[in-house]
């Protein structure tokens, strides 16, 4: 399907380039997550056509994707089913636990973590200064290191840029303006479409919440688009419901 | 009088170097703080000639102390009365407020703040990495800080080694060990003896107290002599009772 052809709302959210292979691991990592859960070349081929996917960009990816050792495939007679490696399930399980989590995280517990030796890095942790680490939850254990935990944390807006560069910033308010046309358009009249659109968004937010740690939102800039992008996809997902393979 | 003729509690208190303008700065902080009480020539010299100190000493070390805006002296007839400037006051009572307070501080609340410039320094605080600081009591309110407050604390022996250097460790431990002696003698039997006793031991105190910021107990190393020396100091002004200006 030619991309002028798509519908206004397939053609917001996949704004920008859309990278296939990248995109084959979202519907993988929607559609086909658990054990023993697999999509046929032709389901793959139907819902990559309907966002605009060419035959040939799809067995480039199929094929990137295998050497990479994400999917592995077996055919049948002249067709083909496609299943992610326990490798790229591990990766899909690992994303999807912040993908699909709308939730904001608001802790009641801070602490900060001052190492002597300057160069070490803590991993989970905002780095605030050399040796000085921001986290949240409980704090580690860690007798070489002065750890102070509380509830009371004021952020200044340098910690804040810090952890949201601008480009992230801007692409997240692009994200949140492509959610509200897509929820302003009449919901989708087919369950190919739906799964599109899902699949699509769900691609799109994935591209942003992997760019950025989990943390919470005190530490984001007010500028932020995350939170409302969280709301929205939240309707989005709840009115198209779940992806249904075609055919 | 020869220092060898001096009380064993004398000669324990004045151990090491005594500096005679200092010692005179704290007989007046604790004798004459207050506006309006001045002390004659003939009754520092009586203090000092009992503490070990000749008399051109002390000549010499007032004639420092009004050369540098310590003390001022009036005149009558043969003999003169020294008081303590409106500058001098203000030092006494700063020190005093520390050389007198014999209670741990034992904060319930403490804040680490982690300013941008690495540069800056935060009066008051303990510098625990550049630009990080660590305080009690309610944080300082800077926009462009990073803040923590909370009650839970860690603090690592390399924050306690640099809180109170090697030197300063030994000089409260030698000062513990003389406070032990002195209170191991008999009380003393006259009022000038009780007073000397006093005035050495505040005097060995104060040079102990304002070498070392006013910070709680968990932040001094384990072998600090200080909460040990806070009680026998407390015992020991207790025992000898207030300082008696001589005849």
């Amino acid at each position: 399907m030619d991309v002028a052809a798509l519908s206004p709302a397939v053609q917001a959210l996949r704004r920008g380039e859309l990278r296939v292979w990248s995109f084959v691991v979202t519907i993988f990592g929607d559609m086909a997550r658990a054990p023993g859960q697999e999509l046929s070349g032709a389901q793959l081929s139907a819902l990559t056509e309907a966002a605009g996917i060419k035959p040939q960009a799809l067995r480039t990816a199929l094929h990137r994707l295998r050497k990479d050792g994400w999917i592995d495939s077996r055919r049948i007679g002249r067709g083909a089913f496609h299943f992610l490696t326990e490798h790229g399930r591990a990766q899909a399980e690992q994303a999807a636990a912040r993908i699909y989590d709308f939730d904001a995280v608001a802790p009641e517990e801070w602490h900060l973590v001052v190492m002597p030796d300057r160069a070490r890095v803590l991993p989970g942790h905002v780095p605030v200064a050399p040796g000085c680490f921001l986290g949240h939850g409980s704090a580690p254990d860690m007798t070489d290191a002065l750890v102070l935990s509380g509830p009371d944390l004021c952020v200044p807006d340098w910690v804040r840029a810090q952890v949201m560069p601008d480009d992230l910033l801007h692409d997240y308010a692009e994200f949140e303006r492509a959610l509200r046309l897509v929820l302003g358009e009449p919901s989708p009249m087919s369950d190919l479409e739906a799964t599109v659109q899902r699949l699509l968004a769900v691609h799109g937010w994935r591209r942003l919440v992997l760019r950025c740690p989990a943390l919470p939102d005190l530490l984001y800039p007010d500028a932020w688009a995350g939170p409302g992008c969280r709301q929205l996809m939240a309707d989005l997902l709840d009115r198209l419901g779940p992806a249904t393979a075609p055919g």
